[in-house]
């Protein structure tokens, strides 16, 4: 799509040296854009066989929550650890020096759901994959993932085991 | 609105002893609570006089993003330190123990923009503060905050200098 490629912009070095960042900020802020993003997110939603959104902390909040509200689906977040209140579900990954973790509330997730797993980019697919972990900890089922972003070889897309679609592809070296 | 009322659990003792924790997750698993927070937040924004939303990370963004879906209005966000990658402004706050500092890009605001600032939680008003002043220092005006829920008796509302709006509010003792 013309329109998400001409809003995303490169910054090189960032977070460190030879990383190209893809920043989505000047997407939000054209609002033909963000509306041609959302709709194509919802697109891929519906032909998911889905009843609910899961949008990751924070940046998958941004996509998700047009989402959910666009579709008149019920949202479901995953956030970082001691962020949520209530009775939880945990799920570490490992990052490239040392591991992180994510959360559910337990009560979120019900044994008939199948969720869609939204994030703005997929790059090794970490926090993706412990994502899917915990809807399937919590008895639900992933029917897929929908990112916006994604940077094909870094083997996200062969760590996750249910189908992955986004909206603009990236090739890193 | 009785339906948000019925959505927000409160939570006692989190993040720790004699707080009572709002919790918006069920709220947001909804479609019906969702949609409702969402258009009355939405005609708040339409009555202040603004031609931007603002969302605060990371709750914040969860209504922000469905806002300037609906509104068609440009998004901008406001984050933790480094996790934006251009050219930045940064703004640092009191914490109840030590600093805390949010940024924005440097490019996102103008000096015609008139904003509305929008979280989910006004307390002690002082990331929404830091946040307006953010807005000043890149060059345009706030023209009013808009929350989900206010916890009255904190002195929120009386550190924030324009107009201060809140779809529910709870007595904090």
């Amino acid at each position: 799509m013309k329109i998400l490629e001409d809003n995303i912009r490169a910054i090189p070095d960032f977070p460190k040296k030879g990383i190209i960042f893809r920043d989505i900020t000047p997407l939000l802020a054209n609002p033909n854009s963000f509306k041609a993003t959302i709709d194509a997110l919802c697109e891929l939603a519906i032909k998911s066989d889905c009843n609910k959104i899961v949008a990751i902390e924070s940046r998958g909040f941004l996509f998700g929550s047009a989402m959910a509200y666009k579709l008149s689906m019920p949202l479901v977040i995953v956030r970082k650890p001691g962020k949520l209140p209530w009775k939880k579900l945990r799920e570490e990954y490992s990052l490239e020096y040392g591991t992180d973790a994510i959360e559910i509330h337990e009560d979120s997730i019900t044994t008939s759901d199948k969720v869609v797993i939204v994030d703005d980019l997929l790059a090794t697919g970490g926090t993706a994959h412990a994502c899917a972990n915990l809807i399937r900890k919590a008895g639900g089922s992933v029917s897929s993932f929908i990112f916006v972003v994604e940077l094909e070889g870094l083997g996200g897309r062969e760590t996750l085991s249910e189908p992955v679609q986004s909206l603009i592809r990236y090739k890193e070296e």
